[in-house]
Formats: structure tokens, C-alpha cells, sequence
């Protein structure tokens, strides 16, 4: 295998099968190895460039940088996003690729990440763009389905939820089609999964469209849950209608299997009952910390600090 | 003496005299023991997480997590103060504690401090909550007054100013309250010192409320201004009129005792005329020194850095 | 020569014609230096305190302490500044200054990055004030006329665009002064180089004011470029007018002497053409990594990091 350093990681398709389950073996060894070797990144310097705030994903991001002893600088400007135009884009990506070793890009418009990566000497990874990419969300949750069920050829996952519009989903789903799964995809009839993503994923795999989650709630390994967001109904109260049906409750995890697990890119909203965190289906927080493990195993393989 | 390791604090009575003594003791060290070791928090690193706005007290930490080689990731954003409410701060605790080893918090809700302490695993620290607790600035201005008057112990101590929204006097009032001290508070009477504290520090020191601070400026050891919001006031004329009163000028200054000092916890308005800080009875400046060797001290010791 | 340990550097004339060629001869060095000592400014700490927005500017210092092993922390707060009054400045300079070894300024109004240094003990560097002062810009663009001519002597430099407004030429303009150059200024009528400036500057070195830039492109060995800022007419159809007389693009470029340079403070608008970019005389973007490693070179040398 090629090593992964200078890579870009634009899309979860721009890694191979078998990049992506190295980045995932790495990551099992990558906190041992930031605490014996805590200067693995000195020196290096990561470039937070998001033209759409996200808390969450910049401080992994951060994190991950800082605990392999690598810095980080921002260049987020939350009123640049509106007033820069495409062709800035690139004079900024010029600017930043100057002064560190490594670009965090999200972008509201799809392309903009590849676009920066074709500026950039330096390796782009994207931190989410448009509604099509999220490839590091992609991995961590392949990797938390990995470390919780421990494979993951052979399970039965289902999305519920705004598969429309969530590009966690779409880079998720796009990853799992190269392993031997059973997906279903469960949402309201004006939030179902993309028809694109639907025919990719279905020539790869088995996968059904269901209504409702109760039709296959206790057969499920993994139930993957995303928030179905008010803004994308015109009419309110066809949200009203739809949102009480696919938020998960107690009920629904008495009807799980005892070893299924429950997953949420956060933040959530109140499409999980809080009720439902102290039961031990739920991974969502877990989850959060597998994708700094998953950071840390990324950055320390496109900067070369390991091979 | 129990280790420190792991403590939150949420408020000054967190802490018993003997560790309030012993944070002290090693803030005596911190800056000699920084220069030697710079890497006491290599690796480790703090979450900011401000609901209120505050560069001040977000710099003091920051700088003190930084000298001692440590890093800091802020999770501040003065937008979701508004819309955030009570339950999300629970998930917002619950991600970060995934990443950090420490959190700072400050939050304009009482208790909402608290609340983040009992989620997290990692250690928390108040950093300022509602009009109640701000226990790290009640530490540091224990340290100024044992540092610039070699002792606590029979100092009368006067309050002036704001009395019944500063927190920063409610906290270091508590704090002074285990000590042999005799405490004036000074203030105009719709801003008197709040009622549950009077009673709380009167059963433990000597106490009077005053209402001039020329019946009592000669006989001070330590004057503790506040800043007078002209917003506490429902008429104008009432703050204009009030105002000049609580103005520390150089006249209260030539009255005082020549090794007084009097100290501010800043930001400053106009409550104490410019020319004051020239005298060397004003302190308010190596008070903000202090702060920073205090929070380095605290931070060493709850991050298990010394013992 | 004196070490230039804890000068402030407010003005470009603040320092001597042999000091800044001391610090252009340790830029040469610097880039090695921080590979084989990436601890250089270890346990050293750098406020940022703009009160303008800079994403570059800020960005290039801050970095520019990352890669030395510094750390910086950032006081700035675009709504202070038009709150704040020049009074306040003081406090806040004196508090950051018992956090800090190194303050960078940046404000609107002229006199305030001097007045800052007064105040402070520790150094103070000038990160652009009002219409006049941008040093560190001007040590920069030093610094990439060097590199890419191999010399400053016997050039001819023609500065084309707004030469009222840019603090950056300005700057350059009297650094420039002190070597033996031939000076065109080219802009409209209304954006001509102020009146103080081109007297100091004709008092030194040979100065000619052109209308045409095409009377002298072909002559030139650097053409700096300046953004004409729309705001700057009153009368929008003056600017439709003036604007594209002043845009560098390919025509100008073949016109140009092979080993000629064309410079830019940047962000760029559309003051040069994109197809000029891909020319060798294009040197904007090496000039942003330039000005890296001149931040590094004057930040290690004045913290003694270096001598």
C-alpha cells in the first residue's frame, strides 16, 4: 500500500478499501502512541479554514492537532462565507497553503473542498461540504462500528431520519457499500435518501426503503440517527406530524437487541429521549471520542509522522 | 490533606481553608517552578466554555494552561449563549469532556456550573456564574492581600461600590469569612451588600455596612473597589448622583495608610480616577499578575502536575 | 550594533538602516534555524490585540510564533473597538501585559500602537495603524525585493494603485528612502501619494509621479500593487472610470523585463488579472511566505531568541 502521506481527503472515495481499514487499524494504536510520543506533530501547523461555523467538528479537529503536539491556527470568518466570492477562495487557500502544513476546509458549496485541494501543495482534508461530503465523519463512524460491534461485515444498520440533506449519512452510506451490510433507510416520504446515493449504494449492497421504524427496530445491529431539521418542511405542521414518529425513545430500545447500538453525529436535538443515554445501546458520546482517535490517526498519517 | 487532583470548583467553599492555604502556598512556587519545568501540562489540554463574554478571565487561563506547556481549545460562542438552553449544555458537557482534561466554564445561569461539574468526568472550574460565584478570582485576590500584606489574619478589609451584583465580592466575602479579619462594606443603599451573605460572613467576622467611605478610609488595610453599572439603576439622576461618591480619588488616597493597598478586579471605568495608579498604594495591575500565577497554580495541582 | 532584544517596533524608522539589514540577514537563516531548534521561543507567549479585522496579518504572526515553539493568545474583539475609548486602551495594555512577553497591535486610530508601547513593558510591535504605519508589511516587502533581485540598490520600483489610503506603501515608501532607488508613484488624481510623504521621500532618492502606467512598465524592476477601494469615490462613475487603467494583465506583464517582479500587499480584488498569476513575475504569493519568515526572524530576535 502507497503511503498516506500528502494525501487529500476530499471524499471517503478518495481512499481505497484498504487505506481506510489502515487508517482504522492505526487508530487503535494511536493513543498509546500520542502518550509515549507526544511531540509526534512538533513543529506542524493546521489551517482551520470553515466558511460554515461547526463547533464540534473544528474543536475534534483542534484537539487532535494539539494532542500530537501539533498547533493549529483559524482563519474562520463566519461574514467572510457571504461576502467571498469563488474565485477568493482560491487567493485565501494560496495565502494559508504558505504558512502551514496541513488545510481543514468546510464550504456550503459542493466542490469548494476539491477546488482548495487542487490549489494547495499542502494536504486538504474536508471538514464537510455541501450536502454531498463529511469523509472523517464517514471514518469515525465506520470506526466506532468497528470498535463497538467489532466488525462490521455481516451487520444489519439502519439510518433514521433526514437521509435528504445529512451529509453524514451520504458518506457513511457510500463507505459501508464496500462491506457486507444490510441497510435500511427509514425517514419521512420528503426526507428519503438521495436517488443517487440510493442506486450507488444498492448495486453494492442490499437496502430497503422502510416507513416505520418499528418494522425492523429488533432487528437491527446498528441505528444510526440523525435530526430532522424544522427548516425543511414548508409546512409546519406536516413537521409537527412526522417528528414524533421517528424519535427514539425507551420503548424503541426495549425492542432492540441487547447488543445493538445506537449512534448520532450530534447535535441532537430531541430526535433521542434523554432517557435513552443511560442505556447501554447508546454510543453517541462514545462516539465523539473515537473520532478523536480517528483524527489524531489521520493527521498523523497525512503528515508522515507515522507510516 | 487529600490531593487535589481531579477536584472541581465550582465555589470557594469547595475547597477547605487547609486547601485553599495550600493552593496559595504553591502559587508561591508556580512561576519558579514553571521556568524550570516548563512541560508540567504537556499533553494536556483545556476546554474554554463561555456562555458570557469575558476576555479577561478567558486570558488569565489560557495563559496560565500555556506557560505551564499545556494547550487550550475555546468552545465560546457568545451567539449560543441566547439560544442554548438548560438541556443542551448537558450534550455541549458531555462532547467536551470527550476531548479535554479540564473545563473552564462561565455561565450566566446559577447552578449551571455545577451541573457541568456533575456531568463531566474531567475536572471543572467555575470561571464566573451568575451574580454568585467567582471562586478563582476569589483565590487570587486572597493571594494579592497575603502577598502585597504578608498576612490575612487581622487586616480590616473595606468593600466599596457595587455589593449586591459582584460576584467577585460575593466570593472573596465568603473566602474572608474563615479568616480573623474585620470586613466595612460601603456602598450606596440600593446596592447594600445582598442580604443571605451579610448573614453568612456577620456569624463568622466582624462586619458593618457603611454608607461613606471617608468615616473609614484612614483605618483600612485593604480598599476592594467594584464598578457602579449605571444599568442597576432604574433613574439616572439616582446613578449620577451616587456616583461621585464611591469615585476612589488621590484626596482618599493622602488619608490613607501608607501601606494600604487597594485593588480592583478590573475592568475599571472611571471608580477610580487615573491618578491613583501611580500611587503606591494601587495594586489592581500586579492583582492581575497574581490572578495568573494563581490559575497556573490551580491548574498544575487539580491536573495532578505537583502535588 | 545593539541587540534588538525588547525594542518595540512601531515605525519603521524606529529602527536603524543597519538594524533592518541585520534583520533581512537573519530571515535568511531563520527557516533553518526553527527546523534544527523548533524550541526557539518556548514557554514565550504573544498577544494578539487588533482592533481592526486582519485574518493575514494576524494569521502570519501568529504562526510565525507556532513554528518557534511560542504560543499566542488573542485579545481581540471587533466590537470593542468602537467602543472603546483611547482611555481604556491603557488599562487593557496594562493587563495584557502582566499575561504576555510580546504584544501585536493593530488600531484604526494613528498613536495608538505608540501609545501602547509606552505603556507596556513588555516589547510592542505595530500590526498596521491608521493610514501610516504597517513596519512589519514594510521589513516584508524589503524582504522579498532582496530575495528575488538579489539586491534593493540601483532598482527602479514603481508603486501603482491607491498610494493615498495604503499604509503599506507608505511604510515602504520611507524604508525605501534610505537605499538608492528610482521611485514611480502611479494612481488617479484623487489616490496620489500623500503630500508629507513623497517630500520625505524626494528629499532622499529620485521620485517621478506617472499618470500612465504604460509610460513606464516596460522600465521597471518591481511594480508593487495596490487595491483601489470603491469607498474612496464619492462618485461611482469616477471609479468605473479610473479602475481599469489601473489592472495589471497579461498585456502589461509581456511589456515587463523578464526578471521584473510584481508585487501586491493582497487580498488582491481584480487590481491584477488572474492569468497574471501563472507569469515568473508574479511574486505575491512567495511574498506572503516571506513575510512568514521575516515575523519569525524579528519575533525570535526581539525575544532574545536569537542575537
Amino acid at each position: 500500500m502507497p503511503s498516506l502521506r500528502g494525501r487529500d481527503m476530499i471524499s471517503i472515495t478518495d481512499f481505497t478499501q484498504e487505506e481506510i481499514e489502515y487508517i482504522l487499524d492505526k487508530t487503535d494504536e494511536i493513543r498509546k502512541l500520542s502518550i509515549e510520543r507526544s511531540d509526534l506533530l512538533k513543529g506542524k501547523v493546521m489551517a482551520i479554514l470553515f466558511f460554515e461555523p461547526s463547533t464540534r467538528t473544528r474543536i475534534s479537529f483542534e484537539t487532535a492537532m494539539k494532542r500530537l503536539g501539533g498547533e493549529t491556527v483559524d482563519m474562520s470568518e463566519p461574514k467572510r462565507a457571504s461576502i467571498e466570492k469563488g474565485e477568493n477562495l482560491t487567493d485565501t487557500v494560496r495565502v494559508i497553503d504558505n504558512y502551514v502544513d496541513v488545510i481543514v476546509i468546510r464550504h456550503p458549496l459542493e466542490g469548494s473542498a476539491r477546488l482548495a485541494a487542487e490549489i494547495a501543495e499542502n494536504p486538504v482534508i474536508n471538514g464537510g461540504s455541501g450536502a454531498e461530503e463529511h469523509p472523517t465523519q464517514a471514518l469515525l463512524d465506520l470506526y466506532t462500528i468497528r470498535r463497538e460491534k467489532e466488525r462490521i461485515n455481516g451487520l444489519t444498520i439502519a439510518f433514521v431520519g433526514d437521509l435528504k440533506y445529512s451529509r453524514t449519512v451520504h458518506s457513511l452510506s457510500v463507505a459501508l457499500a464496500n462491506y457486507n451490510v444490510k441497510l435500511y433507510f427509514i425517514s419521512p416520504p420528503i426526507l428519503k435518501m438521495r436517488r443517487e446515493i440510493l442506486e450507488y449504494v444498492s448495486n453494492k449492497v442490499s437496502v430497503e426503503e422502510v416507513n416505520d421504524l418499528n418494522d425492523v427496530v429488533e432487528e437491527v445491529d446498528v441505528l444510526y440517527v440523525t435530526r430532522i431539521q424544522k427548516e425543511r418542511f414548508s409546512d409546519i405542521s406536516d413537521y409537527m406530524k412526522v417528528k414524533g414518529s421517528y424519535k427514539i425513545t425507551l420503548d424503541h430500545v426495549k425492542k432492540m437487541r441487547e447488543d445493538a447500538i445506537i449512534m448520532h453525529p450530534l447535535p441532537r436535538v430531541d430526535e433521542i429521549d434523554y432517557a435513552v443515554d443511560q442505556t447501554p445501546q447508546a454510543k453517541y458520546f462514545k462516539q465523539v471520542y473515537y473520532g478523536l482517535l480517528v483524527r489524531m490517526s489521520l493527521l498523523a498519517l497525512i503528515l508522515g509522522a507515522v507510516e
